[in-house]
């Protein structure tokens, strides 16, 4: 079957199938991604991120029964590091996630994007695009809030939700660094806990300090009980009126090409050090640099820039496109 | 003054000022860390890994102390994710820290290294090989272990602690994603509180399923109260134990490389982006197929080929080595 034309179709094997070659980053999976391209730009994205512990996958989850409700298709991409030891830890999560999946108005995908080098961006970033081309109307990509990479994939979304739970001053105040900046809604979750009106507090003293505030936007800050269903309706809202904002605003427009600026650098990013990976280690130019390095009898510096010859020698450039 | 010699004859101010142009990597950095390399390779390296709020500067600081105590100059990476906003959260360790940098032999530097595309990962290796130099005995990097970045820093030192808290299993497990694997000696640290054995006793179930678990060295699980100095020499200990094993089992050898190899790509990695983008913008390409993409006349993957045309032209080759 061809991929593509499936995905367009709605076939569910088709998309399912597409997202594993994306995840994957197979080779000769550009060119169905490209066919997909024109059908994409429809869908609103929205990024959710936070500590572990935090509870976003349950959020994820209420979020996404909520906007089924209100007649909303809905695509899920879960990015948590490639690790074999997580697979059982989110067990839990799957069960809870079984009566959705059974939704034809629901996909979720969860992606343990192998390593750096732009791969878990570009990833991403494609798995939006084929859930967009799809059909999905909401993307929602969940990320722990901690890596640079990690910040830098919530930032491709247009509202972007930051979960916060109670706490002490400290744990609030760690999750800040890099984060803040990219909150368009704050949600403290399990907020049934001792210390909620504190971190709400907090968190709007944060929100008054942030020097590049919207005077058209005030950022909110929503109480939720994801387990319970509780407070999951207004956090919607928030993100509808954020959307409106973005559109009637003409924001929307910009934050799109932000996305798309990201994800053409993430691309090349991840198609450079792939060539070099390869080249290099076909000719086993990368373990010679490693042991001449490791000598001392070269300096990393020097063995970096004899690494990037191979790119920029024409006869692996002409192989390698 | 000469930078390079200054850090070789132990002018702390050199050290400084040589750090600022390594965390900016200003241009002709590279020059000076091109003389410094020959004089670094003896340092131990250890990784200091775990969410927020598991108090790793505190652990660090206890840790450091304790390294003085038993005559061995330390240097000190902290590296948090770049935000304008966390600068302040800090201020708490660094008077906790202050007893410390009067301290001759001690170093310490915060490195808030900017945006990912491999300049964390250079930064950070190039910092540990300058401290290296300047003749620390022990670079201790600490960072939050969650992003992938994160977790490939702290992957490029000899010897990598996790650090836990006492907590419910779920939180444990979160952060295992990419983790766990890389531990050589667990620390369940602010062990006075409730649930320590229990954390204990899932961290010791963790390391059993372990894969590929060494036969000759079995990774130890150490409590410590950071805050009152306990556990502090154990741990210590624990981490003699460990470089005395790599060293006898001739995996030093076989980690040196694989800092090596990953410091190798990394700055190949990051000159590469950094030429892409300085290229790019400077044609003002990238910002032409941005708005092309945007427009979807143009689809991302042509984009992203088109961009690295860049590195390829021999123009630009020359005019950036």
């Amino acid at each position: 079957m061809d991929l593509a034309e499936g995905v367009l179709k709605g076939d569910r094997r088709a998309l399912a199938r597409l997202l594993t070659l994306v995840e994957n980053r197979s080779p000769g999976v550009e060119e169905t991604l490209r066919r997909l391209y024109p059908h994409s730009g429809r869908a609103r994205c929205i990024g959710v991120t936070g500590l572990p512990g935090a509870g976003k996958s349950t959020l994820v989850y209420a979020l996404t029964a909520e906007l089924r409700r209100r007649g909303v298709k809905v695509g899920v991409i879960a990015i948590d590091p490639s690790s074999p030891f997580t697979r059982g830890a989110l067990l839990g999560d799957r069960i809870r996630m079984q009566d959705l999946t059974s939704d034809p108005g629901v996909f979720i995908r969860s992606m343990a994007t192998r390593g750096a080098m732009g791969g878990l961006a570009a990833g991403t970033i494609d798995a939006m695009m084929v859930m967009d081309a799809f059909g999905m109307d909401v993307i929602i990509v969940e990320t722990v809030g901690a890596g640079q990479d990690e910040v830098d994939v919530v930032r491709a979304a247009q509202t972007v939700l930051v979960v916060e739970i109670p706490g002490t001053g400290d744990e609030v105040q760690s999750l800040k660094a890099g984060i803040l900046e990219i909150a368009d809604i704050f949600v403290v979750n399990k907020a049934d806990r001792e210390g909620v009106d504190a971190t709400v507090a907090h968190l709007r003293q944060l929100i008054s300090l942030q020097p590049k505030q919207e005077r058209a936007y005030a950022i909110p800050v929503i109480k939720t009980v994801a387990v319970a269903n509780d407070g999951i309706s207004a956090l919607a809202n928030a993100i509808e009126a954020h959307q409106r904002f973005l559109s009637e605003s003409g924001r929307l427009e910009k934050r799109n090409a932000e996305r798309v600026r990201f994800q053409i650098l993430a691309l090349s990013q991840h198609r450079l050090m792939e060539r070099l990976l390869k080249a290099s280690q076909e000719a086993g130019l990368l373990e010679e640099l490693v042991q001449a390095v490791n000598a001392r009898t070269l300096d990393p510096y020097v063995a970096a820039r004899r690494l990037e010859q191979v790119i920029e020698d024409p006869v692996h450039l002409t192989t390698s496109i």
